[in-house]
């Protein structure tokens, strides 16, 4: 059986699910999205996200009357017909469709679209889970804590990358502070053995993942901005993501972070994080 | 007559013309566009906005062999099919349909889409052709020469110009320089009686009928950014585009701008653009 998607109401095959040419979320990436993973049948994290999702709609005037107990249905039967029970949900809110102008259309109905597909659960070694970055200057707009689609600085990042052997980039502004990683959330343990990560605030994304796990650690979390240098000289990086979940950064620019192993931070944290999951 | 589209090498009613979900166009606004007018059956500026579009392309490294000579060909029908002579042309390429990842498809195929609609010529009168305009921080990200379908925060200053009645917004650096409008280019005649705008640089897009006027004009026109404290001083404020030609801005923020009439210079460039159009 094929791959099932939500579309304005409907289920259908993925390679028939498909927007007109002016949704609105094709011609300016007027939308937003949100991304959770699913472990053995239970969404993890799904308040969160769910409540992020309506803060990225609000924050984009975008009006949609949707109860998390309504999304929490559809994507149970997203999840059902796709037959998944470890994997990923993908949620995408445009603006819909109507004749293209810039400003917000007077009688579009919000698209809503729900793609689900199967991911295995991180594994229980977390040198097979450790990854390489690079690092770039974040050439991103003003509002990154709104989760919208227009992912193209994300795109080009994530592809030189690639193109380097590495699986993120993590981004730092004009002053050379870290901001995040193109899709994830950045961790340090200092050269003085400090667990940082960086306040919340509108350049980085209001991680679901670091909530949860700030949440967890109290006290034992500084969260305060941190420069290249900083990561540079760190004992161990990490990232963190509704996908990547404690993802060790073990080469930075290809050259080793500590010892060039998965740390014993981002391994205490991974057993926290699925505590209680 | 229903309104024909066409996509990826079909022609298709415009209310049955899609995409799929998982264009990267809708996922991650991986994509660039033009707009070109139409005027009794020529494209104006064509050759400047093909090649603005293969540079846009070309910046997003998204491969797409189509000649100049190939686009026409497109275009042509799909005016055709339309019965349109004076209008507008929307184009869109997006890096084509694959499995949600932020990095570059291996095998997907880029996706065109193309659409037009009527839309009169520009009154011979620039008083009924002026508008009022906004003036609002560039929110943008680091690459606007770039055409790139990631128009959000062009979308949300539109609607903020649109809900205080204005038709532009007018955007402003962190060091209070000008940049350009949200859907346009910004000149100014100064205090001094100088014709000025922005040299082309990444904060800017290189518009077409700017550079169009730009060669027009020679050394009339000064090429030097200048401030919002300026635009407010001007004489003269004007914006122009591929729709809007020149459309003289005769309030700012709800203030005069000179005697909130539609200015000498003005005038004059919206005849000089049509010179041999």
């Amino acid at each position: 059986m094929g791959a099932v998607a939500y579309v304005n109401g409907s289920y259908r095959a993925l390679r028939d699910a498909t927007v007109n040419v002016e949704d609105r979320g094709y011609q300016f990436g007027d939308g937003i999205y949100e991304v959770v993973f699913v472990h053995q049948g239970r969404l993890i994290d799904a308040e969160r996200h769910l409540s992020r999702l309506a803060r990225s709609l609000e924050r984009i005037g975008l009006t949609l009357d949707r109860t998390p107990q309504a999304w929490r249905i559809i994507i149970a039967e997203v999840l059902r017909r796709n037959r998944i029970t470890t994997g990923l949900v993908y949620i995408q809110v445009t603006r819909g469709v109507a004749p293209r102008d810039h400003a917000f259309p007077v009688n579009a109905r919000p698209a809503v679209v729900i793609t689900a597909r199967h991911k295995p659960a991180p594994p229980r070694d977390l040198d097979a889970w450790a990854v390489a970055a690079i690092c770039l200057p974040d050439d991103r707009w003003a509002h990154c804590d709104i989760k919208s689609i227009n992912l193209l600085p994300n795109v080009l990042a994530k592809q030189k990358a690639r193109a380097a052997g590495a699986f993120e980039a993590i981004l730092y502004d004009a002053d050379g502070m870290v901001t995040e990683g193109a899709s994830s959330s950045v961790w340090i343990v200092d050269a003085a053995g400090r667990l940082t990560t960086r306040p919340f605030d509108r350049q980085v994304l209001p991680g679901c993942t670091r909530a949860a796990l700030s949440e967890a650690l109290g006290t034992e979390l500084r969260e305060v901005a941190f420069s290249v240098d900083e990561l540079r000289a760190a004992r161990e990086v990490f990232i963190t993501s509704a996908t990547s979940f404690v993802k060790p950064v073990v080469r930075l620019d290809g050259a080793m972070v500590g010892d060039g192993k998965a740390g014993p931070v981002a391994r205490r944290l991974m057993g926290v994080y699925w505590e209680g999951k």
